[in-house]
């Protein structure tokens, strides 16, 4: 039995799994949250006793790797995680090489979700999709020709940071307008907070107050989410606002690449019927009339990056 | 001797030439303005009489095209001409085949400039380039892995229509603030006479108003130019509202794309220093600053499109 390893190290959890080489099924799978105070060790520490339970002494053929943040392909070396303190410049694939004996290939959450809805998810038989995360951050990747384009640097994919709005709020990476500013979870929930904060607002969010017993710090983009869901005009108004910002993104990108699909995952994408309709809607409008494409949602949910490490591993062992 | 024939149908000028398999440097060079009120016909024929000077009886090994408008590259139809009444559905490629017996490639002019720099000028040695046209409108070309990208319906590379300020003024394609809404010749032109036409301005546009002698509608996007470099605020003003669109553009391709070069041609480039440095200057604050790129000018200037279409038509010979 040849056996694949498919390892997701995410900003806030850890998760692991093993198939058979051809096999869309899990033998096995063990996740675990990050704990507070999460650092590049204890993640690793918690991983491979993970692994430890999953591989059961057995030795897979191969490894993949989604980490989440930006990665080295070429010499599997993390740059940094936006999350966990520690990670600068870990050779993870190095590591992994050494400690399993096999082959291990590692990349970023979104290029290897990508390649997971490529081979197994809403991608299948496309040979062109941009593949968008929208939770804490939003992050893009890319399958062009049937294969992932990662870009001269590595750094293909990041339309969390262009600019759709360049009189809007200012973005932690020094910029006005990006389209995470508008999009990610957590900034929606900061600007519904700093909006109730204001002493004067036209918008109640009577609901949006009441979701959380009036603690404005509880809320988060799914509580958005629910509180415009009930009709809050004020969560509506926000949700809307990100939803456009990616669907400008989303239409930009069209008309730039042309790529046949795009799929979206990640926490926001539940955000429901309002969400999706304006992002439907804002990327038609963006772009050119000629231009066909289809925005549909990840088919493999949150297993997309696993499934795109497994994809990746097979690539290593079947090259 | 294997020749290879070269066509650029431009919107206001038809250029035709021919060179050796191999060679880098033309045998017979033809060039002629579009007349006023021409269309698909006249144009066809006036290049007719350019083919028949270069060729002097001789067969090409085969032809490469250049066209400026939409063209479907699979089959080598003209969708349409922006400028040109008459292209609609024109099947170039099938006519000129039959016409001369050897094989024909035809595609849209911002594509087939980018592989003319990428083998014969800016872009030698490098495996992804974003070419970009800012002239009379604003289009683009992608190479990446050392081929043209042309997206699922060959649409790809449609720069000009991004939208860059969403509160900015209405573009012919009805979004607001596309890149060339605000970068392109006669758009900067437009804006100026506008601004100018206001019973109250700030900006007198001196200069400007002089070098048309106070006749506004002789403005053109070089007219602006030549204004900024005369140290005309209006223009400076204009020119940057125009390079800054551009640089956002080029940042946000950046952020998305990560290809190692940009090469800019087109009119408007030749608009000084003014015009490129906030070009430069935008497009690196638009990128994340992990994201590494150059932007150049064009090796190859007007001649950029034929000898991309001599790239073409090499790649039938040698395919």
């Amino acid at each position: 039995m040849t056996l694949i390893l498919a390892l997701d190290f995410g900003g806030t959890k850890l998760a692991a799994a093993v198939t058979q080489l051809g096999s869309r099924q899990w033998l096995r799978y063990e996740r675990h949250l990050s704990p507070t105070g999460a650092n590049a060790t204890t993640d690793l520490e918690i991983m491979r006793s993970l692994i430890h339970n999953l591989l059961q002494g057995e030795t897979p053929a191969a490894i993949g790797v989604s980490f989440g943040g930006p990665v080295d392909f070429t010499t599997g070396t993390v740059r940094l995680s936006h999350h966990v303190p520690g990670w600068e410049n870990l050779p993870l694939k190095h590591l992994l090489e050494n400690e399993f004996g096999v082959p291990a290939s590692v990349d970023n959450d979104a290029n290897v979700a990508a390649l997971g809805e490529c081979r197994f998810g809403a991608g299948q038989e496309y040979d062109s999709l941009f593949y968008i995360t929208i939770s804490t951050g939003v992050g893009g990747g890319w399958i062009l020709n049937g294969k992932p384009w990662r870009g001269n640097a590595g750094m293909a994919g990041e339309i969390g940071h262009i600019v759709v709005d360049p009189a809007g709020p200012r973005c932690l990476c020094g910029k006005r307008g990006c389209v995470e500013r508008l999009a990610s979870g957590p900034y929606m929930a900061q600007d519904a907070k700093e909006y109730l904060l204001k002493p004067v607002n036209n918008l109640q969010g009577k609901q949006l107050r009441s979701l959380v017993n009036d603690d404005l710090n509880l809320i988060t983009g799914k509580i958005i989410s629910d509180a415009a869901a009930q009709g809050d005009e004020l969560a509506i108004n926000i949700l809307q606002g990100g939803s456009w910002a990616l669907g400008v993104g989303i239409g930009n990108v069209a008309n730039l690449i042309n790529p046949q699909r795009f799929i979206l995952g990640g926490s926001v994408t539940k955000a429901g019927e309002i969400w999706w309709n304006t992002v439907q809607k804002t990327a038609r409008e963006t772009a050119l009339p000629e231009i066909d494409f289809e925005i549909l949602p990840a088919a493999l949910g949150d297993d997309a990056p696993l499934w795109g490490a497994v994809a990746l591993a097979e690539l290593e062992v079947r090259s």
